[in-house]
């Protein structure tokens, strides 16, 4: 648990603040009475959208930008406590049909970002999101800390670089940084326009609209669902705790599931949705990564952190929210 | 050995060609009747210099562009059967004090590069010259290929990341790519007016103007100094053999020495010179990376090659090159 003062008063930026986590995550840190101020480059197709942050509008500032913007990211970084780094995109098969897309995304404008810190903030906490893609087909099972990166598409090969630097601006000027390599992660406020990232909210969509949900092959492969607000608790306990500084963690669910399994408790919790099997697109096949099943006890010994909600009710929550919201996210 | 007559008409580009490696190399290629073509940025401080490829300027093709120029490195890469892709800059320390300045000379131009490819050569073979640094300090000794990626400067976290961008076009487009990871390579050709990389090619010119050589520390760190030719050799064999497509090598030297040895060897083959230990500085302290210890059977296994020019003999041939041309390099 977050100590019960720990963010109150706290200066936090937040990159990626009108997306799923970086909105979810300011919510969170209001209640907590710290001050936060949104950083979003609104980018096509990404996850940014007002209607997230709808609750708290009155009591954030957002400042649209890149986060490779000098001149408006500069000021805005001085005197923070705490910065969540999460804007990045996250397409994987757009980072393979468009890597210029990719680098002039998550790559250039995050170096200069560590530049904004570098020069205006060198020593600040920084909780960088990576993923689990980083691990890419995982050369160990279960994946650790200690799994050595595997990417097997441009998206995760540039973030496992983006992280690299990150932990290498520590020595550059005294940055204090940790990652969190984010598996597979649900629930209310992601994008739903289409299926390009976090396919597994897409299929939520799928199913409250009673379509048939395409399942790739016999759908056996291993998967971890999280749900947002253990994430954010997560983030919230790695931006507290100092043994975490120069640290990545992965991060992973209390259930393991097989993809088929999850498209079964996505229809039971919509209450509608059917689902055929159909062969593997090739696309999809070359940046698959085959069965996923994390080892996340170092976050839990370095900061107590345990995922508290099952599926079942996650799915619930999330079919809820979309069922009210719908014309926010379609 | 490289077949008789594999390279005998082969039409090849060369980037980074009028540096210390891509000239060599062109140098052997005409020997063996291939058509060369030479891109170089000519990057202020990097190895380019027009005396390398004195012998043969008339023989081949000069174009002067960055990589990253697409207007002029479109046409370029058409019909190439092999691209021998070298032109980096491979400054440690200034990937440390100018991070964007390595993202902008040896990771924006690359992709931009493959991207030439992609659409004008998409099958092209394609030898990526990777680095030792991806190991960092070594997570195995000796290191191998599947020793994990552990960078110690931003410099080393762009190259890993590069290499991986190159084996991801193998999916996106057909590119066939291997990777040799280069150590400290020395001889003719490198550049000698700073100390900023290649720093054992620098040491040979401490000691031929008879000065006082800096050791950090004791010097009994290990390391493996592999002369150009046999870099060369080396390269040669895998833009032949056909199994080394979708490979990463390692590379390595016939003696391990140390940094100290190596300095006394230098000075015996210069015949000038002399040494002093001295505190490690803060800056190189923090990238040094220990001992170096390859293990390049998979290269052996594969191609045949091995290492064939002791330290002495190399070290003889370099100093002799520099005495007799020093007025170009220094």
């Amino acid at each position: 648990m977050t100590s019960e003062n720990f963010y109150a008063g706290k200066k936090i930026l937040i990159t990626g603040g009108l997306g799923f986590i970086g909105s979810t995550l300011a919510i969170r840190l209001l209640e907590l009475g710290a001050q936060v101020t949104l950083l979003d480059g609104l980018i096509a197709d990404l996850g940014a959208n007002y209607f997230n942050i709808k609750s708290i509008k009155d009591r954030v500032e957002v400042v649209e930008a890149g986060l490779g913007d000098r001149p408006l990211v500069d000021p805005l970084v001085k005197g923070r406590e705490l910065v969540f780094n999460i804007g990045m995109h996250s397409c994987h098969l757009k980072s393979m049909t468009d890597p210029l897309f990719d680098l002039q995304t998550n790559v250039l404008p995050q170096i200069q970002f560590l530049e904004s810190l570098r020069f205006h903030n060198p020593q600040a906490r920084v909780i960088y999101i990576g993923t689990r893609a980083q691990f890419g087909q995982a050369l160990t099972i279960p994946i650790t800390e200690n799994t050595p990166p595997n990417p097997k598409d441009i998206y995760a090969a540039s973030k496992q670089a983006v992280e690299w630097y990150h932990l290498l601006y520590q020595k550059i000027c005294g940055l204090e940084v940790t990652s969190l390599r984010l598996g597979n992660t649900y629930g209310p406020r992601h994008q739903m326009r289409h299926a390009q990232y976090g396919v597994q909210n897409f299929l939520i969509r799928q199913a409250l609209e009673d379509q048939e949900i395409k399942i790739f092959g016999d759908g056996s492969q291993k998967r971890e669902m999280i749900y947002i607000d253990d994430i954010v608790s997560c983030l919230l306990l790695l931006g507290e705790k100092t043994q975490c500084v120069d640290q990545v963690y992965c991060v992973g669910s209390a259930e393991s599931i097989t993809f088929l399994e999850l498209v079964e408790a996505i229809i039971r919790a919509c209450g509608s949705g059917r689902y055929v099997h159909v062969p593997w697109p090739e696309d999809r096949k070359s940046i698959e990564v085959g069965d996923v099943v994390t080892d996340f006890s170092k976050l839990t010994a370095h900061t107590g952190w345990k995922p508290t909600t099952l599926l079942a009710e996650g799915l619930l929550k999330t079919a809820d929210f979309y069922r009210k919201n719908r014309q926010y996210y379609w």
